[in-house]
């Protein structure tokens, strides 16, 4: 099958690439640790020719579409924020193209912002795998749970993005784990269910719910008076920070129907998996490898092809 | 006037001794960044010796009492929690005495723990502040909030802590201003009392509230939209973080007349003042050296002066 297209993955930590065919097959894939911020001198196009360069020497001139944080501020060219609601249209019609040093058609696509109460939110990969994820012709309502760093929960109707909403708790969680003092005994960590479900249930508690801050230090005092051991903390911790933004999530997006597509890492889209269900959702966890295709979607809408 | 008790406030990071005479009045204050994690060898035998070794010589045998984490299981030696409701009377009971190898009479002041839907709390050193801060025969009930790494809210009546609450605020807060990507603009901070009550507000927004993991993420997004400076995320972030505890502990203490006395570091208690006035709250700021004064009232209690 004849490559059409290469498509990049591009975000701060890594690259990587796949070669697509025909209706979006994928004929090779490519990675490499150059993500954003590794790359010396920001020197993209040396980075991206070492990773992508045989395959244009094998295949000849081909365009190429790249998503992520390759379009922030400090990456290779600023793609900016495109408002919801937006769509495979209004993502298509905001890329932005130039010519690589060695002439190759670059692209990439813009993030996605929305606003509520005065307050900015922003996406940025995350509308490539919602679109990778979704049906196409989609026409009611979907929401899509992103898990990772920064997870998003997005609201999706007639194809389109219509809000969405940014949790820091991959962050948080790695931050209070790695530096406080609730990661001081986690001697060695296991991922027991039970501790994860205690967690969770914990901070969807009525009440108390809303009172991260507070129910946090249950970490240590439950511990301190030996009723979780130092080995669960982690599943605890992480199982109430998950259950926290569930908690608010489901505040805010649970008023319609309460089924979520959850699309990510798979360690990571189970653990979303249990938390949700826990709130009495409904799930259905997506294939995590819908950058490509969603690349592929974004590129036919953009004519890139042609 | 002659000294009657050497009283200590031994933290995790430094030592603050006083000689208390008749009254307790503070005839003479030392300090040492000798904290229980900064004990070598944890020698706090010599420790001690080093700090307060010149009073002994001077004035003679002294009965000592101290505070704080040095009666912890890490410290000098464990002082268990006492369980709410606890007043002078029940903390007295539980000190912990012994003679350190110079025969000096040492006593150690118990923390307290209180228990609410199956999670426990503790506190350790601010008992001694809140009893340093209440006025003898308080008989009416009081909230005290004691702003700090681990910030504590404490409902006193008929002169007994009733419950408490942890908050673990200052660490958080501490955390995501050095590690997290909200941090790495903070290339100066200044402390705008504007940027400080927007964050607090959105913090109290009805709708939002309690979505802490996703409003953290507004302190990247104003700046990244050019709506708050560089140099404001800081006091925008406290604000936030504040606002949030002030927002969960108004749900859970707030029933009440909304009333507190603030005891601690006086900028914090500023900060804490502002909040609570956002969120309706009257305030009264103790003086923040109540705590030889609180360990004078628990001498008097167990009788070691006698």
């Amino acid at each position: 099958m004849a490559p059409r297209l290469i498509v990049l993955d591009w975000g701060t930590s890594s690259l990587r690439a796949y070669l697509l065919g025909d209706g979006g097959r994928v004929l090779d894939t490519l990675s490499a640790a150059l993500g954003i911020l590794k790359v010396a001198d920001n020197d993209f196009d040396s980075a991206f020719e070492q990773v992508c360069g045989t395959w244009f020497a094998a295949h000849g001139d081909r365009p190429v579409l790249a998503c992520g944080m390759i379009g922030a501020r400090q990456g290779w060219r600023e793609a900016r924020y495109a408002p919801c609601p937006a769509g495979l249209a209004e993502i298509s019609a905001q890329l932005v193209h130039f010519s690589t040093k060695q002439r190759r058609r670059f692209a990439i696509v813009p993030g996605l912002s929305f606003e509520a109460v005065g307050v900015p939110d922003v996406m940025r990969g995350e509308e490539t795998q919602i679109f990778g994820a979704l049906e196409p012709e989609a026409i009611e309502q979907r929401l899509f749970v992103l898990p990772g760093t920064h997870s998003k929960w997005a609201v999706v109707q007639e194809s389109q993005v219509q809000s969405f909403a940014t949790f820091m708790t991959g962050e948080v969680f790695a931050l209070l784990s790695e530096h406080s003092i609730l990661g001081r005994p986690m001697t060695d960590k296991i991922h027991d269910a039970a501790s994860f479900d205690r967690g969770c249930r914990y901070a969807m508690e009525d009440g108390d719910e809303g009172a991260l801050l507070h129910q946090l230090f249950s970490a240590r005092t439950l511990n301190l008076m030996n009723r979780l051991a130092s080995n669960e903390i982690h599943a605890y911790l992480s199982g109430l920070l998950i259950g926290s933004e569930v908690n608010a999530a489901t505040r805010r997006f649970g008023t319609c129907a309460r089924a979520a597509t959850i699309v990510g890492d798979s360690a990571l889209c189970e653990h979303y998996r249990r938390a949700l269900a826990l709130a009495a959702w409904s799930t259905h966890v997506a294939d995590p490898s819908v950058t490509p295709n969603g690349l592929w979607r974004i590129a036919c809408a953009a004519n890139l092809l042609s």
